[in-house]
């Protein structure tokens, strides 16, 4: 797909077929996700892709209710800072440079015909908690953003204008 | 440009050539960084467009050392936070919906042939403070990220391997 085209039509896709997603495909999300920028470009993230049903349920209960898609999708993957890999001046880069993967990899997904979907999680600081219980994280690896994927069942609903001109100012606020 | 070579293929660039862009081109990457997800959709960001090369120089003052291609850009952006219509729960979600619209725009620019670097301003204070000050902007508004924006010049360098198989984990850590 055209990149532009695939930047402005990408929405939040729901529901999913029982189809699952390859090896192939994983990793070319995966590979996506690592090619934004970060921080003085410490890639200060890990990612954690889950397949296994109950596990992705597992997922689901620690997120809160907006994370339901998570029990149909075909993987779930936990996009993680790593604080070790941080930049020591100013570590809280790893929000941003988590963001940033974790669109590369919705926006991968959107152009390989996989729908998804993010569930916050950093900063509800509870959510992070429990994403960090389930698997035993070390201390340094912090749950920032949780993406359920799956090829997508239905049509994605109508979008709306997107652009807003009243949330640009040009030169001057 | 294919979406996924647009993404593999996005990386900083710090020299431009003399050539402005043009509004029609703006308004398109204003409109990617404005279809990227945000939590609750409350789309709590805005942008401040800048061309004027005095005010350039005065933001590249405000930015550090790293800013300094932002001297020699076609525009600047200033993508911002606002705190009035990040979600009342956990505001700091801002910070993640900025870093999106703020990647989406890079993706877009370079999907135009645009080159790009993301200078970063938040979490460093004393940048989100000079930025806030320069621009006299309201309390509830907080600079995110800056993006210096040129057409290219010069060939952009060679890149290693993206994928690093050691930050990826299977089902469990």
């Amino acid at each position: 797909m055209d990149a532009m085209e695939n930047i402005l039509t990408r929405r939040s896709v729901r529901r999913y077929t029982d189809r699952p997603i390859s090896e192939e495909t994983l990793h070319k999300l995966l590979t996506a996700a690592m090619s934004g920028p970060s921080c003085v470009n410490a890639r200060d993230w890990s990612f954690l892709v889950v397949r296994d049903r109950e596990t992705l349920n597992r997922m689901a209960d620690a997120n809160g209710r907006p994370a339901e898609p998570l029990r149909g999708a075909a993987a779930g993957i936990l996009v993680c800072g790593d604080l070790e890999r941080a930049f020591p001046r100013a570590k809280e880069y790893w929000v941003v440079d988590g963001a940033i993967a974790a669109e590369n990899l919705c926006l991968a997904a959107h152009a390989l015909g996989i729908g998804s979907v993010w569930l916050g999680t950093w900063p509800q600081m509870d959510r992070v908690q429990r994403q960090r219980e389930l698997f035993q994280l070390p201390e340094h690896i912090v749950p920032h953003s949780l993406i359920a994927l799956g090829y997508p069942a239905g049509e994605p609903e109508a979008r709306g204008e997107i652009y807003e001109a009243d949330r640009v100012h040009f030169e001057r606020w």
